[in-house]
């Protein structure tokens, strides 16, 4: 007997701001399986939150929080000195602001939690920030489900914190021999061709390895793929993946979820 | 058989920001059984939930949040031409925010909600700003008590919306003949004297009547006395209402709860 | 000897903020002669005003201060019930932002300052607020020009402060008989076709009226004609207006600016 | 002939944000002769701002702007990766916002600049970052006086903009070898004792040196000594350095400012 594959695909969403708007949602929102939804220290604002937890629901899209630092004017991008107990607390109070609007739509909880941006990246090599953001993710709901880095520290805190994880690989970042993406500010950061996309998800899948920018393969255990919404070619990538990814009988659903409509 | 009257006594506590402390939480918590804790708009930081969250339990004082309009510079005092539905998200947001530190310290939930400040004031007078809270209050959770200004548009809203409602009286604040208080502005707003609070209380629990302004007494319905934080006397007062209603066998305990110790 | 009949016009300018970008300010820029540049409390960040200022000067068009209420979130357009304290010190500290970017740009100062939104509106018909305002201009520079809205408070709160004043007409925008715009909400609120919006900007210079909603002409002294850059349309409104006025003789410049090239 | 020593005494002022009050700045005026005043991005708010600018001109005082990073919850003190472009903007940001209130106070202009917490700390080991908050400096007013740490990369930044520097010591706080401050985590940062500290800048002024932790003296420009205003000894240090030093023959007056009285 064999086992269906299978993979997620996981956006961040909801970042518009008040009079601004930001990303695709509407056009993004059909292709993935979860949605990470900005609660408003980034981006994100009360009542975008409550519209994309409306939007995600109404697509059977995973409701997941996506808290970053208090930093709305740098959208959370620039890394900042915060202390384990300070990332502890802004976590906390970000799921717990979506938690609110997950509770009002009638859902009966958030699925998962994937930090943003500087928070991502500095929770991905620093153990006691990943500990810090694992720890309070338990504290509020222990079936959530952490989103971090494939083979970072923030899955390996969450492991330790007893807590499911999803390892995240990214269709459209080059990767470092190290197993890091190449930093978003050189100009190989991003992989630009969705069909060059879809074949390196591909082998991810099939292989489990992704060939790194200096060429050699590296190992890559991947449980959701991310799709950065605010892209130029966003929609199309989306797309290209969902519909590659299904044709080569790989079932598209959130981590933890049962397959639906079987 | 008599029934023992019972009456509960809340503060908003939480009050301080980042490196500026507010009120006298410490003092304070000892002598009330609700904490209206600040969710990060008016005043409140994440740090500052969690330990005023932690502090209020290690009381025994029963936690809610104490969402305010979006401004921190004005403290939520200023009013602001926010529609029903910025309200309802607004609400949804920071009664969600505290349920996160609520979880993550091992509470089943929140006890209550208390509106701050201006948006406390427009929807004591605004039947379709009250109704936005009160429906986002139930949205989250049925199950929370909403407190409002005794005789309010707001108390209504959270009938109709059918929550259970707590109806608050002013220790400190004189009234005015058709039962508003009298704007902070005015130099004969507050009562200074702790003693002579203590006999409006009590005169409140015994007859239900207060002693506005003009001289004329008018009827109210006082489920839980309000202490200010951040006054001068705002401890002492606390203590003299605690201590003052007990010695008068009235049973001092939030509402909804049981009484301890039997 | 004829005067040859001039005219002003301005757009909002400098509205991103952070990662989120807003309106067609290079577009817009070519068609106008005074941007008025937000300061960061409902739009613009400092990044964004210094190229603002920088792309303002390059095309020779007058930089202005356009200082809103502290309310990013609402994007200043929600009423705020400011002191007029407060309101002297918001736009005294704008400003004062705003010269800064204009010292460091190498210009001798700027020009006009014109309150946005809500402030805009409220200072309009509010006449403490109005003097706030037009005090707070006057404090940090008296050879500052004072734009608003024909025929308010505002312009006569100018005056009485001794600054120059400019009267501003909306071509975009129906009126009322009693001079006040059309509230947005309304669907009314717009005039969609430039074409029609020429003819009722050449008609304000030629005769100095307007036809309001209600039928009737209006009498409105128009200094500066302002375009929305927001707008769907704003660019070629810019155009039509820029190019409009131009044919017909009048001359396009900026108040208390010489014309440029004779 | 002999010269007169000079010494000026700096403190952080306006540091109180809307409700929340900080500081001793009404007791310690009287002892200083430059006040750094916040500019609404770690603390101090626009009518702050006005009180402070008013408060220091009355007492003869000198006033800086002291600009800090966009980190309101965490007081300025959480280092943040600034880009230098990004820096030099909310420099030129923050020094307009002062100086519109000294202009709206009829002052000349500010004296001088101070960074803030971590944007100070940053500044005084990265030359890049430091050369843009004194080309920003210098972009507003090159006859703004740049302070920073004695043998900080912001003394040879300001230096190379051809700014005037003022290189600053601390009078309550030990030193390492190397002429960095102990940070304020250790237990041994601060010097509680106004006698001991009282010795230690009178051996800056007459030998310019001082003992580092490590027990060795190091060699050090002091041209302002530094008070923070928030200690808890505050006002006693303030005062036992301004009249210590007096009773010593040293002349207490700001940078670049002629003695008053003689």
């Amino acid at each position: 007997m064999t086992t269906t594959k299978r993979m997620d695909i996981n956006a961040d969403m909801g970042e518009s701001y008040g009079r601004w708007t930001l990303g695709h949602d509407e056009e993004i929102m059909p292709h993935i399986t979860s949605a990470n939804i900005a609660c408003g220290f980034h981006g994100g604002d009360p009542s975008v939150m409550r519209r994309t937890v409306a939007a995600a629901h109404a697509h059977g899209v995973a409701v997941g929080a996506h808290p970053g630092l208090p930093d709305l004017a740098g959208f959370g991008r620039r890394a900042m000195a915060v202390t384990p107990d300070e990332a502890f607390d802004l976590v906390v109070y970000q799921v717990g602001a979506l938690l609110g609007f997950a509770m009002a739509a009638g859902l009966p909880g958030l699925s998962h939690v994937k930090a943003h941006g500087a928070l991502y990246n500095m929770a991905a090599r620093d153990r006691a920030l990943a500990d810090a953001i694992a720890t309070a993710v338990w504290a509020v709901d222990p079936a959530l489900i952490l989103f971090g880095l494939a083979g970072s520290e923030l899955i390996a805190a969450g492991e330790r914190a007893g807590l499911s994880t999803a390892a995240e690989a990214f269709a459209d970042r080059n990767y470092l021999r190290d197993g890091s993406l190449v930093p978003r500010a050189r100009p190989d950061a991003l992989i630009a061709d969705p069909a060059v996309a879809l074949e390196r998800v591909l082998r991810m899948v099939g292989e489990g390895k992704v060939r790194s920018l200096e060429g050699a393969d590296i190992a890559l255990r991947a449980d959701t793929i991310c799709i950065h919404g605010d892209g130029p070619h966003a929609v199309e990538l989306a797309r290209t993946l969902s519909e590659g990814l299904r044709a080569e009988g790989i079932l598209i659903v959130a981590p933890g979820a049962e397959p639906a409509g079987d």
